[in-house]
């Protein structure tokens, strides 16, 4: 294929590695470089180049993707590379979305580019089945459930116990309240009636599994209040059984029409790896971010403003014909 | 609510009525009249009014909301009526999209008006579902299961059965199937293994119930080759159990990522009523059509051009707050 859209990669995380593996399934992309503050000292499948250096790739690279934290990275990477290159980001943290979109919009008018941010699962595709299904059953109620899926921050709370020396926690949907769900009911839910949680913890030689285990249970914020099993493993099982990152979850919605009460709508994801998953996102939005840019469209936009025609390499006419 | 969007039907059947009954849920719309034929015959909850008149309504209606039948109707009302006034329609004829398609395109640009095409949920919701899926995991295979749910072509056909007094269809996918392609298998499919079909029917007093069962299981491309059930049952019971129009399915896409194989994506619809849901996102497009039609759109849309932002009535930086 010809006039292959040329991606960069900006930071090799989780998320990184995830787009590098990934794109080879998307024949029109092409990858060009990893953007790295340690070009010698990561191995990256692909071409590494010094952060440094990435201006020098302007005309080199059609869609940048930021891969870096939303914390750590994004706030100073974001508006720094949307003056220069098409970017698409996964910024999550909900609360400062409204103003890191205005920064990454004044970015992108400055540089004439287009940036697609905070793109994604969660936020994104479950933002944008949200959307959807409110805006066709306005009447009615929607769910988040995620998992079973490892979540990073309980994870990493887990592993701050004293006692611990390694330590993964599942976030699973309770099964009672989808079940109830599913069948049309549209209850109030606490997120304890939502989720439990799971851990598997590798405990010290000496450290006391009961100690351990009132610990995370009683954790404030995280497992106070939650229905918490705590399982304790070798060290042998959970390098076998826990170091994947599986995830999942589904968007639900029960809503009434003129009659009908239950008319139901789910949109569902089971992951066998959520970087990989989570990259591919990135990789369709950073093709719909080249073609909408080819047609003029500057500044910064969210899931919400992307025709999905944009997210297949199939002309709109082919797409009429082959795919409606 | 100031500035409502007006809307107008044109076409009283099963979707023009659903449209009538579910759009008292979407507050920023108001129904304006709906046009038809009959307007003294046919009883509407709202005003009727001739269709000879329509054209007078030019100014007082933003999107008109065409529920006429794709074969009967929509080929000669869709582009009569798309020269005057946007337009969404919810032409199914998936070998005349394209043609349907142009002429649309025409006749709008003509009209200076927006006209959004093959709304609903299939052609319209799982065609953008198929397009989503495949866009993010383009190695992966689709599947496409309708039902349980009733088939009007089949029920036609089943009525046309020597002896049949009365008749229903439901289309259901095969369990067994289900299960297979939920845990990520991929195998190649013909429409046999994807759906079974079961019959009930209430037999003429004098006609033989052997007669009736394979006169229906031997029709030949509707129901020979597929797994047939025929259920004879009274008047009373089809009153009872049958006149509900429920219906359902789902889009389901596995596909690999770089090392993983089983990335999954799935979008399902359970209704109980077909017309009323379709008609809930015929509404909610004409939103978007009114929103797409004075930002200066003009011509013909389908579901894949059309950014799901429009379909809410919050605004851009409401959305990114509340729903992102």
């Amino acid at each position: 294929m010809k006039n292959k859209i040329k991606v960069g990669i900006v930071g090799y995380g989780n998320l990184g590695q995830g787009v590098e593996k990934a794109i080879a399934h998307h024949r029109d992309l092409e990858l060009v470089a990893v953007f790295t503050r340690r070009p010698r000292e990561i191995k990256t499948l692909s071409k590494a180049v010094s952060i440094d250096d990435i201006f020098t790739y302007q005309n080199a690279i059609d869609v940048l993707l930021l891969c870096g934290s939303s914390a750590g990275d994004l706030p100073h990477q974001g508006p720094l590379y949307a003056k220069a290159f098409n970017t698409v980001d996964s910024f999550d943290i909900h609360a400062e979305i409204p103003s890191y979109y205005a920064v990454m919009d004044n970015a992108a008018k400055s540089g004439n580019s287009l940036s697609i941010i905070s793109i994604g699962w969660d936020p994104g595709l479950f933002s944008l089945a949200r959307l959807l299904f409110a805006g066709i059953l306005p009447q009615g109620e929607s769910y988040t459930f995620w998992g079973k899926g490892v979540s990073q921050g309980h994870s990493t709370a887990v592993r701050q116990v004293p006692g611990v020396k390694q330590a993964v926690q599942y976030t699973v949907p309770v099964r009672e309240t989808v079940k109830q769900i599913r069948q049309g009911l549209t209850p109030k839910l606490s997120p304890q009636e939502q989720h439990e949680r799971i851990c598997f913890v590798v405990p010290e030689p000496d450290a006391d599994p009961k100690d351990i285990e009132n610990s995370i249970k009683s954790m404030p914020g995280y497992f106070a209040g939650y229905n918490t099993t705590v399982h304790f493993i070798s060290e042998t099982e959970f390098a076998h059984e826990h170091t994947g990152m599986p995830h999942g979850g589904f968007v639900i919605r029960t809503g009434s029409t003129g009659t009908a009460d239950k008319q139901q709508m789910e949109f569902r994801l089971s992951l066998e790896s959520n970087p990989e998953f989570t990259a591919s996102v990135l990789i369709a939005y950073a093709r719909a971010c080249h073609m909408l840019h080819k047609t003029g469209e500057r500044g910064a936009r969210t899931i919400f403003d992307v025709p999905l025609g944009c997210l297949s390499p199939l002309s709109n006419s082919d797409l009429r014909k082959s795919l409606l």
